[in-house]
């Protein structure tokens, strides 16, 4: 077995324990500070990988760009790595397989995968094809945690709340029987709508935090499995560097670190 | 003329006119943060680029690794683009050459070359070899501004404080006749030491500002024409970063921005 096997079994059994805080980092030393808070585990964020390689969330960055940003990632800690890897690169299964093997390569041992159409703005991929193209990324990287997505919140698709949760659950179900390990589901944070969804989806589901969501006790007791940070971090930071920017032509104390967090990881960053 | 020499033409100018801030970035999104922030040309950090990039200060990343992280960032912003190119990555005046060359192909329009002897730690490069590297550079790169460091103070060489003043402005001294456009003086920041230094190279001179260091009036006072930030930014960044981390798995709240300062740049990062 090798150590990629065995993370990517550690990061598939973190999803049955339950409880699982997963935070998202965007290159070498986000991911270095995060993993000395001692999380077990790392998710990279699509957006934030894009934002430092001066692109934009979205498939902006191409497939190669992507892996990089993973790559370099994955080899700057010893923990399993949860890749964003957006809607695969391309909208064939072919596409989500090769997608999938790159992700693998890159030292990911999970990805996230959505079901946004990047072909038609707002909309979302038919469902048979999703479920082909969840089977392709399944066979063609079998150990990988897929964390398949459904963007019906994100993407605020259908005509009400009640049609919402209803393709959330038809969809959610179909990915795991088309091979997806866990359902994601950004956008739901109400406890109510989660336990609902957990109870319709009957399989592991996950979701994604920001700074005003319920609290993660309230999540993982509505049926919540895993909770990522997405982008929230990172736009926390740059808004901390774009004080500190606005405030350096005057004052240079700006650059003193509020608190003591960075001495407390010293030597990580040499 | 070119974008890229009218770049380099006006970031020669901003050192006549002085007064020269020069924020340093580690990745596109810091490039951009500091660029909304109205400076007229921003600066690479090695140990920045470096740590984003998974590696330590000090050459750890390789000459090649290095160029993608500053071509990232020149594409990044429509501003002139100072890149820290550590000691040359080789010893040889060739291998200074090689760096300017790719450090120009990168989009930067200018350079901070170290006399830093990376095979003998602590030690400092001949005076003689480190004019024919200067050199070297020079031709290989015609329109880069050569911001030629030496690690007098960040080293600690020599016996005393009269010892380093005077190595300092003899190797400032040497930098500017083999082709140097500025002296770089990290760790001088006392603004008596800054006059005696200015007046002993008799040229321009720049210096590095930590979060205690003097206003920057008082350092162009005593004869500085650019100040830069080294990693300072960064690590009051991470600072920011690890104190959220630490504080995720209870509350949420921590990702909350403090300011607003991203609400500013909104879609920079679309």
């Amino acid at each position: 077995m090798t150590d990629q096997s065995r993370r990517a079994a550690v990061f598939r059994d973190l999803h049955r324990q339950g409880g699982l805080i997963l935070p998202n980092c965007w290159d070498a030393a986000s991911a270095r500070v995060i993993a000395s808070s001692g999380f077990p585990a790392v998710a990279t964020t699509s957006a934030g990988v894009a934002w430092a390689r001066g692109g934009r969330d979205g498939e902006d960055l191409d497939r190669a760009a992507m892996m990089a940003g993973i790559a370099v990632i994955a080899r700057a800690i010893n923990l399993p790595l949860n890749a964003d890897v957006e809607a695969g690169y391309g909208p064939a299964p072919a596409d989500a397989a090769q997608t999938g093997r790159m992700a693998w390569e890159a030292g990911a041992v999970g990805v996230n995968f959505e079901d946004a159409d990047y072909a038609e703005p707002g909309a979302l991929t038919d469902i048979d094809l999703q479920k082909k193209r969840i089977a392709a990324l399944r066979e063609a990287a079998p150990e990988l945690v897929i964390n398949a997505r459904t963007d019906v919140y994100l993407l605020g698709t259908g005509e009400d709340e009640e049609a919402r949760a209803e393709a959330a659950i038809t969809r959610g179900r179909a990915w795991l029987a088309a091979g997806a390990d866990v359902v994601f589901l950004p956008g739901a944070t109400d406890p109510a709508l989660v336990r609902r969804l957990a109870d319709g989806i009957g399989g592991p589901i996950s979701l994604m935090a920001g700074p005003a969501a319920p609290p993660a006790k309230a999540l993982f007791e509505a049926g919540a499995c895993r909770i990522s940070t997405g982008p929230f971090p990172m736009r926390a930071i740059l808004d901390r560097l774009k004080t500190l920017s606005d405030g350096l032509a005057d004052d240079w104390s700006v650059m003193r670190p509020a608190g003591d967090g960075l001495s407390k990881i010293g030597a990580v960053f040499g």
